[in-house]
C-alpha cells in the first residue's frame, strides 16, 4: 500500500471504524460526504494524488532507507537540506492544486520532530523511544497513513503552568505495563477529521512538577474515548450550500477540538513519557519544522491570490495601469520573501546527528513564520484593492441562474469580451474564498505558534552579546576582540539554543 | 413625522409598495423579516433610534433652517465646522450600537453634495436645480426619509469613457416636459434594500460627449423599472442560520446592484441634467464628504474590535502581558489616527458659499480615507493575534447546546472564572463577524472611492510647485522667494482644485 | 520693545553679558558669529522676522490680554482652539523660511504649560505661583524675550528614581527667603546657545521623596553658575567649512547640556517648589503642547524635502514617471497625516479653566508625535530614492570651483537644460542637510518625549474598559449597556487622565 | 604575491604611479595618508587581512582552478552554491571588522559577471573575449589586485538613450588594431581611490544604435586620461578632524566620479566591444550578483547597530524593558530577513553553464536588495529610539578632554557603573557614524541599482501568467490545467528571463 492514490485514501477514511466527529452540534456519518468536511477531505487527498501526477511526483516521492522503498514525501524523514527544500517546494505546488491548506504537514512535522528528539534521547541513553518510533514510522510509511499532529493544549489561564491547572493540558492519568491512559484535550487540530491517526506531542517546556504532561504518542482516531468537535471558520456557511460557484467547489481545511476521555495508548505507541526535560526541545524542533513549511504553503496560496487579482484586473482592462502593476509587484515581493525565507531555512539546514538528522535553520524558520504572520493580510488587502468593490458586492450564483436576472447581470457585469460574466463571478468567489480564508489569514498568524513565540525564538538564537562585542571593538571601548571562529558567530550554536529552551 | 423612531422606520419599509429586491436568486417579500436583510434593517434603524436615545440624541439631532424644525442629523445640511465634526462623532457612536455599517451616510452625503453643487450652479445662473433640490430636501427632512445614495456605475472596461460603452453608465434615454427616462445600473449601492428612496449621482468627470450621463435625481425605490440584486458578503451564510451566537444577533450591512430599466423620473426630482462640466465637481464634493465620514464609522468599528480583543485577552489572563499591551496600543494608535484625520477634515473645513456651505477639508478628508484603506486590515490582524487561534477554530453554538458536548466544551474552553465558555464563544464570534466583515475590510478599501482615487485627489490638492519654490529658495538656487500670503500656501485653493477636476 | 525684529534679537544676544558656552571643547566668544552656532542663531531669528514679514505676520502676532498689546505669538498664551491651530500653521510656515528647527517652541510651550499648571495650583488654593508667573509672562511679552525651555534631566540609570540618584536630576539644594539654590544638569536643551533666558521644568512624575526635584523656574542664561556644552550633530562638520553650497548657507539648530552649579534663582522667578504632586501634571501638559507643535514644524521640513526631491526628479526628467509620482504622493500623505493630526489636536482642544486655558487634545497630540517618530525616516528614505545615488556621491563645491575640474563636472552632471550643474549640487546639498539632519530624524524621535512616552499617554487617554463594554453589549454577553452620554465616551475625561499621571 | 597581506596592499597603493584623485577640490598626494580617504583604505585593507586572520581565513580563501592556487575569495569565480553562500557570510563577517563598506565587492562581482557573460558569448561562437578575460583573471588572482568595478554612467536626462546624448554614457571613440579609445564618465564608483585597477561595464540594455556604448574592459587607475573626483558624504567632516572618538577611528567608504578623457585600453583588456545585444545581459548578471551580496554586508552593519543599541540600553539600565526588547527583536528580524534572503539567493543558485558557472537565484537576489532598500532606515530609526536623545546631542570628545568640563560630563553622563562616560560617548559616536552613514542608508537604496530596478527584475522573473492559470483552474473557469513539470513553475526560466532583458 506504499504510495496510496488519493482515491485509496478517501475510501480508507470512508470505511474506517466509527470515529466520533461533530460538526455544528451533530455527529458526522461520513466525512467524505459531509458538506462541511468534504472540501477538507479533497484537499487532504491532494497530498496522495501529488505522488501520482506527472508534474509533482518527483517532488512528492522520496526514498526511505527505513523500509527501502519509495514513500510519499509526507511520511519521509528529511535526509538532507535538499529534502527540506523539496518540502517547501512541494507545499507551494500542492497549494496550487487545492487553493487551500491540505492539512498533512502537522503530522509529517511531528514524525520528523519525534524522530530527532527520540534520537537525542537515545544518545543520552534512553533508547526505547527511538526503537518504538522507528517501528511506528515503518508502519506509517508502508501504509501511507493519513496523520494529524496534535500539539496545542487548551491552556486555560495562560499564566498558570500545567500542574497548576491540570485540566488545561493533556496528561497521563495512569501507567500500566501495557500502556498509558491519557485525559484532556488538544485544540486547533488541523485536518483532524480527515486523518486516520493522530500523533500527540506536548505543547511547551515543562518543569519537574509537570512530568505527567510530558507525553508523546500516536493513536488511531477511532480509539475509544476520542471525540472530535470541528470548529467553525469565517465564511463556512458557503460549504453548506449546494451551488457550484459561490462556495462548494473550493477546497478548504478544518480544525478541531480533540477530546481524550481516559484514552488507552499501548506502550509501543508511546514516544515520550515523563521526560519533562525533553518536552521543550521537542516543541522547539517541531515548531521550527512547521514554521519553515509555511514558506511553501502560504506562498502557494499567495500565488493563487496574485493570479486571481491579476485576472480580475485583466477582466476590466486595467492590468497595465501603473498603480495596479505596483500593487501586483508588491504582492509578489511579499510572497517571494516568505518563500525565500523558507528556502533559506531549508538549504542552510542544521545537522543534529551524525548520520543525518537534518533540522531547519532555526533563525530562518522563525523569520519565515514571523513574515507569514504579517504578509497575508497585506496580500489580501492588495488583492481587495485590485479586485474592486465587486469582491464584497457581487451577486450570487443563484441570481445568475435566475432567468429574470441573468440578462441584466450579464449586461452589467461584463468587462473585456474575453471573459464571461460567469468567469468574473467565479474569479471573485475564488479570491473571496481563499483571500479571506482561515487558512490564509488566521492560521498564518497562529499556526506553528503565535507571533510572539517566533519573536522569543529569534531572540534566543541571535547572539546579542556577540553583536555588543563587535560594537565595543569598533568603538574602541575594547581594544581587541576575539572574533568567533565559526562561520556564523552571530548565531548561538544549536546546542546552546536547544538547551536554553529546556 | 419629523424625527421618526426606529420602529416607525421599520414599519414604513415593511409596508411600502412592492419593491423588486432579490437575494440569492429569489425575490424578497419583506426585507424586515428576511434573514439576509434583517440585520441590515436593524443597523439602518439605529440611525433613527439614535435621535431618541439619551446618550446620542444631542449629536443625532440638528436644527434645520429649511423647515425650522429639529431634524435627524442624517438629513441635515452642514452649517458649520462643528456640524461636520458632529457627523464624525455621531458615526463613531452609532457604530458602537450596531457593530456594523448603518448605511445611511451615502444618502446624507448625497444631499449635502447636491446642495452645494446646485448652489454653485445657481451662482452660475442656473437656479432651477437649487430650487427643486431645496423643495426635495424639505420633504426629506419633514418625513425623515431613509435614503440610499447611488454613485458608482458598473463601468465595464475601465479604459473606455461613458459614451464609448453606453451600457456601462447610467444614462438619460429620453427627456420630456414632465421628466426624464433613465436606463443603466448602479453598483455597490449600500443599504439599498433598507432605503425608501435613492439619490442618484454621476460617477465621474465627463466630457461634452458624455452629456447624457451627467444626471442626478432622486426616486422612490418602488418606482417601476427598478430592480435590486443584493450582493453576497464574506461570511453571509451565518445570517441564514437560526442561531443566537454564531451569526444572527450581529447587525450588518449589504450592498446591491440597482437596475434602472427605462425608469421615469419626474422633472421636480431632477437635480442635474446634461451639465457635464459640473459632473466631476459633484463627484469630488460628494467623495470628500464621504471620505471624511469614514474617520468616524470605521474607528467606531475599530473600538468594537479593540474592545473584543481586550476582553478576549482578559478571558485568558494575558491582558497585562507587554506584547499584548503593545498590540492593543498600536490598534488604538491606528484607530485614533483615522478618527483624528476625520476630525481635522471637519474642524478645518472649507466654506464654499457665503451664507454657509461647509465642505470638508479636501486634503484631510482624502488622507482620512487613504488611512482607512490601510489600517482596518492591520487592526484585524492585531485582533487575530490577541484573540488566539480560537478565532478560527471555535466550536459552533450548536456544539455548546448539544448536552453530550457541552460539559467538554465548558471544561476545556474555560479561561478566567469571571467568564463563562459561552461568553468566550460570543466574544470570538463578535470579533469574527466584525473583524472579517465586508464593512470593515472591503468597504474600507473601496467605499467612497478606491485607494488610487484618494491618491489622485491628494496630488491635486498639494502644491508641489510651491514646495519646489521653497526648496529652490533654501538651496539658494533662487535668491528670493515670494512666500504666499495665505495661511496654508502648500495647499492649492479650493477653486483651483475643483476647477482642475472638471 | 514688543515685537522685536530679528536684527534686534541678534544684537541682543551678541551683546548680552558673558555666558559660558562651549563648542567642541572651546568657549564661544560670540554665538552670532561662531560658525557652529550662527546657523542656529539665524534659524531662531526667523521667529522674530516672521512677525514683520508680509506673508506671516498675521499668524506670527497675537493679542495679549495680559499686556494689552500685540505680541509675538511665540510668547502668547493660547486663548482658543484657533490660537492652537495658528501655532501649528505658523510652525509649518517658518520651517519653510529656515529649513531647520528654529528652537523657540520649547520656551513657548513651557510658558503655556506653567501658565495652566499654576492656574490649577491657584484653584487648589496656592496662588503665589500663578501671580509670580503672570508677572514674568508680562516681562517676557513686553521684551519679546528669547526663551529656551529645559525639561529633560540627565536621568542616569533609568530604573532609579530621583531621590535614589540625586545627581541625575536637577534639584533644590537650599531655600532662602529671597530665593533658591539649584544644582544639576538639564540635557538635550534645544537652542540654548541662542536664547536669553531658560525656563526650567521638572522631567517626570515624582513621589513625596522626590520633593526636592519638583521645581520650576526661569533664569537668564548669563546667571552665575550656568555652563552650556553644545552637543555635536550628524554632519556638523559642514558648518565649520567656509563654503557657500555644501553646508554653510543652511540654517540648523543645536542642543546643549546645561549645567547648574549652585545657581541662585530669586523667588519671584520660582513657579513650582516642592509640589511633587503637580510635577507629573506639568510634564503632561507641557509634553502634549510640544507634541502637537511637531505636526507643524516637521511637516514644514517635510515640504522642504518633498520640494527638493521633486526638483531633483525634474532636473533629470523623471518627475512624471509613475513610480516617482507614487513616491512623492506617499511622502505627501505621510506629511499631511502628521500635520492633520496636529490640526486635530488644536481645533479639537480641551478647555482646562473657565476663562480660557486651552490645552491641546491629548489623544491627538500624542498621535501626532507618535507619527512624527516614524514618518521622517520614511520621508527621507523616499527622498533618497528619488534623488538618486548622487545624494551620497556628489562632488564638493570645491571641486566645482577648481577650474581644472569644473568643465568635467558641468559636462557630466548636467541634466535638463533648465538647470545648471551648480543648481543640481545645491539641491542635493539641501536635501542632504535637511533630510539627514538631527532636527528631522533624531529630534523627531526623541523631542517632546521618546516614542514610548506617547504610547503610554495614548494608553492612558483611551478608555479600554468602555471599548470592552461595547463589545460585551454587542456580543450579548451583557444584555444592556449604559452608553456614556458625553460626546466622546471612548476617551477618559481630562481630569481622570491628569489625575492618573500625578 | 597570491594572498597579499593588508599591509602589502596598502604599500602597493601608496607607491603606485601617479593617479589623479581629487578630494574637496584638491589633488591627493597619498590616499593612504589623506584624512578623507585613509578610513576607506583601512576598510578595503580588511579584505586582505581577512585571509590571514584565524576567524575568517577559511571563508576568505578559495581554491582557484584557473591558477591552481589558493586565492583571496574576492578574486574568486564562484564554483558552487556554497561558494555563493560563503560570499554572503564573508561579507557579513568583514563588516564586523570594519563597521563600514569595504568596497571590494563591485570589482569581484564584475569579474564573475564578465566571466559568465564572456562564456555565454563564447558559446555563441565569439571566443576571444572569454580567452582574454581568463588571462586577465589569472593576473588578478596571482597578484591579488585591488579592483574597483564601474557600471553606472552619469546618464544625463533619464528619458534619453545613449545615442541620443552621447556625453552621458561612456563610449568608444576609436578602435585600432591594438586597442580602443574611450571617453565619458562613470559615477558613484565605490572605493575607486583605494583600488589599483578598474573594471568597466556598460550600464544598461542597449539597442543597435547604442553599439558604441556596449563596451567592457579593465584598466589600471594610473592610466593616462583618468581623473577621479571623490564625492562627499553625510558627516564626512568628522574625518577631517584629528580626534580619536568623534570620527577618525571609524572606517568608511567613498565613491567617486571617474572621468575618462580619451583613454586608451589595450585590446587584451577589452571584454566586450559593440555587442549591444549582450549589454543588458551583462548588466542583469552583474546586478543580481551584487544584490545578493548586500544580504551579507548590510546585515553585518545591522549587527554593529544592534550591538551598539543593545550596549547603550545596558549603559542606562533599560536593556530588559519590554519595549526595548521588542525593538531589538524587530531589528534582528529585519536584519536576518535581509541576510536570509541573500542566503537563499546563494544556496538556491542557478547553473548557467555546464562545468559550473553559478549565478545567484535572480528572484531572491532581487528580493534581498529590495529589502535592503527599505530596512536600514528602519533599523537606524529603532537604534535612534533605543539610544536616546544623546545620539543627537552628545558633547564632543574635545569637551571631554577639556579639564574644566570633564568633571561635569563625567558626572552627568554617567549611567551604569560598568561603563565610563567615555564609553558612552564612544558608543554613541559609533552608532552615529554607522547608523547615519552613506554606506548604510544611501548606498542601501541605490547601490546595485535603485529600488525600481529590482521591482522591474522581480516582475520579469515571476510568471504572472502561470499564477493566473492556477487561478483559472481553481475557479473552474478552466476545467483542467497543465501544471508545469519543473520544480518551480511560478518562475520564468532563466533563459527566457535573460532573453527578455536583452
Amino acid at each position: 500500500m506504499v504510495l496510496r492514490t488519493g482515491e485509496e485514501y478517501v475510501n480508507a477514511i470512508r470505511h474506517r471504524n466509527k470515529v466520533e466527529i461533530y460538526v455544528m452540534g451533530k455527529e458526522v456519518k461520513d466525512v467524505t460526504e459531509h458538506p462541511f468536511l468534504k472540501p477538507s477531505v479533497l484537499a487532504f487527498k491532494a497530498t496522495y494524488d501529488a505522488a501520482h501526477e506527472e508534474d509533482s511526483e518527483s517532488l512528492a516521492r522520496a526514498w526511505s532507507s527505513f523500509i527501502n522503498e519509495e514513500v510519499n514525501r509526507f511520511t519521509h524523514i528529511h535526509r538532507s537540506p535538499e529534502d527540506l527544500a523539496a518540502k517547501v517546494k512541494l507545499l507551494r505546488k500542492i497549494s496550487h492544486k487545492t487553493g487551500a491548506c491540505f492539512q498533512r504537514c502537522v503530522g509529517w512535522d511531528a514524525l520528523n520532530a519525534i524522530y530527532v528528539t527520540s534520537r537525542l534521547m537515545a544518545e543520552r541513553g534512553k533508547k526505547e523511544y527511538y526503537e518504538r518510533f522507528v517501528e511506528y514510522l515503518k508502519y506509517v510509511q508502508k501504509n501511507d497513513v493519513a496523520l494529524a499532529g496534535a500539539m496545542t493544549d487548551v491552556k486555560g489561564i495562560r499564566t498558570l503552568r500545567p500542574h497548576e491547572q491540570p485540566h488545561a493540558y493533556l496528561r497521563v492519568t495512569q501507567v500500566t505495563k501495557d500502556g498509558i491512559y491519557v485525559s484532556g484535550a488538544k485544540a486547533n487540530i488541523t485536518g483532524i477529521g480527515a486523518a486516520e491517526e493522530i500523533v500527540v506531542m506536548p505543547t511547551r517546556a515543562m518543569s519537574e512538577k509537570d512530568m505527567d504532561f510530558a507525553v508523546a504518542f500516536s493513536i488511531p482516531l477511532d480509539t475509544e474515548g476520542i471525540k472530535v468537535i470541528i470548529g467553525r471558520q469565517v465564511n463556512d456557511g458557503r460549504r453548506l450550500e449546494e451551488g457550484e460557484i459561490d462556495g462548494l467547489p473550493y477546497r478548504t481545511n478544518h480544525e478541531g477540538l480533540v477530546i481524550f476521555d481516559n484514552v488507552f495508548v499501548p506502550m509501543e505507541r508511546v514516544f515520550m513519557l515523563g521526560d519533562w526535560q525533553m518536552s521543550g526541545i521537542l516543541v522547539e524542533i517541531f515548531s521550527s519544522y512547521h514554521r519553515q513549511g509555511y514558506g511553501g504553503c502560504k506562498s502557494g496560496l499567495g500565488d493563487v491570490i496574485i493570479g486571481a487579482a491579476y485576472n480580475l484586473a485583466k477582466q476590466i482592462g486595467v492590468e497595465k495601469a501603473p498603480h495596479i502593476q505596483n500593487k501586483l509587484n508588491e504582492m509578489v515581493l511579499l510572497n517571494e520573501n516568505m518563500y525565500g525565507s523558507g528556502i533559506a531555512a531549508s538549504l542552510d539546514a542544521v545537522k543534529l546527528c551524525e548520520d543525518g538528522c537534518w533540522w531547519v535553520n532555526p533563525m530562518f524558520a522563525n523569520v519565515t513564520k514571523q513574515l507569514v504572520t504579517r504578509f497575508p493580510y497585506e496580500i489580501t488587502k492588495f488583492s481587495t484593492d485590485i479586485a474592486g468593490g465587486i469582491i464584497g458586492t457581487a451577486p450570487s450564483e443563484w441570481d445568475l441562474k435566475n432567468p429574470k436576472l441573468k440578462p441584466y447581470i450579464e449586461k452589467y457585469l461584463q468587462g473585456m469580451m474575453d471573459y464571461s460574466t460567469e468567469d468574473r463571478l467565479r474569479m471573485v468567489r475564488l479570491l473571496e474564498n481563499v483571500g479571506f480564508s482561515v487558512a490564509f489569514l488566521i492560521e498564518s498568524v497562529h499556526g506553528a505558534g503565535s507571533p510572539e513565540a517566533q519573536r522569543i525564538a529569534i531572540n534566543r538564537v541571535y547572539d546579542y552579546e556577540y553583536a555588543e562585542k563587535i560594537a565595543k571593538y569598533l568603538s574602541q571601548i575594547e581594544k581587541r576582540i576575539d572574533f568567533k571562529e565559526n562561520a556564523e558567530p552571530w548565531r548561538k550554536t544549536d546546542t546552546e539554543k536547544i538547551a536554553s529552551s529546556g
